[in-house]
């Protein structure tokens, strides 16, 4: 005690909205907060407690993604009170969210500020067309949703096309196409964030 | 380098199908796999790359829980194939599933056998409905999706009713009422299961 300085988990912050990806929501908000992180997750015009309704976004075969009603997820902080200095990190998810919340101009600021500071982003799916607005992506490489690259390369972003389950890491900028990719995604989040992560004997046996 | 020896992941079964709960099986699937453990999910009756429906469930004012069609989730491993006593541990979602996978024996045994070997068993909603099926819950402390109760109770486990996010944990038992307790009841898991998490200074500042 005294002699090992513990540090805590980093402040989050998720920028979310109606339709924003169900899985894409709630899997980093819940994994990031099972290994000791923070994670607020806002909304525009809305405050804690409210709730944004999600899209499921799938792959059955069609020329893109399919669109069914998901979850209601609560939001656990309000909007116009967050101030994003006092965060860590920045999660964008995807879905039908980003193409709209990019008109706010809060949303642009807050969403600058990681940018300009160069602290930890991780965006997937249809979250790069909020990075794209933002002015954020100019020679950086990173990926998205496939249908989204001509927004990334127009914003000056290098855009690579990687399979849906694969990871785009820059510096502070981590991205992925789509939900498959979560699992190399968030862990190479965890890795910029400085998470780590050891595994010894079961306690239970 | 050879000093110190690095206990890899661990290997996780679970068990699910058509219309397992959307959140339940996809948030522990991809979370677990964020921090190294290998994750294989099964399905009776079906092969690795065939995929099971999910159900939306969720709390929507009404009596009981609202259901919604969600995402198709993708098996990775073959049910024929998995040797239970080549796995660490069990993961059992909640949904739909469980209320008609307790009908497949071999679903039985394999339940039997994590619960006989004391290995760690993370449950969650009705997942608890496989575990009393299975006869794993005699004398443990537990939770599950409060109508789920009385199935508990007569299975011989002691039913607690808790909060919708909250844990309970009963030596290598790892029980919540249902998916807004994903960070809590995952975190209790990752303790049972050894993995030990540390914060450093973002990577990338």
């Amino acid at each position: 005690m005294g002699e090992v300085k513990v540090m805590s988990g980093k402040r989050i912050l998720m920028l979310v909205g109606d339709y924003v990806e169900d899985y894409e929501v709630m899997v980093p908000f819940q994994a990031l907060q099972m290994v000791g992180h923070t994670v607020h997750a806002v909304c525009p015009d809305k405050v804690a407690g409210d709730s944004v309704r999600t899209a499921v976004h799938d792959f059955e075969r069609d020329q893109t993604y399919s669109e069914k009603r998901g979850h209601n997820f609560t939001l656990n902080a309000t909007f116009t009170e967050i101030d994003p200095t006092t965060y860590d990190a920045l999660v964008v998810p995807g879905g039908r969210a980003p193409e709209y919340l990019r008109l706010n101009s809060r949303v642009l600021e807050i969403t600058k500020h990681f940018g300009e500071t160069q602290k930890p982003i991780a965006a997937i799916c249809h979250g790069l067309q909020l990075l794209a607005a933002a002015g954020v992506l100019a020679g950086k490489t990173c990926t998205a949703y496939p249908a989204c690259g001509p927004e990334v390369v127009s914003a000056g972003g290098k855009f690579t096309n990687v399979a849906v389950d694969a990871v785009v890491v820059d510096g502070n900028l981590v991205t992925a196409p789509a939900w498959p990719a979560h699992p190399q995604w968030l862990a190479a989040f965890l890795e910029v964030l400085g998470t780590k992560i050891s595994h010894q004997p079961s306690a239970a046996l």
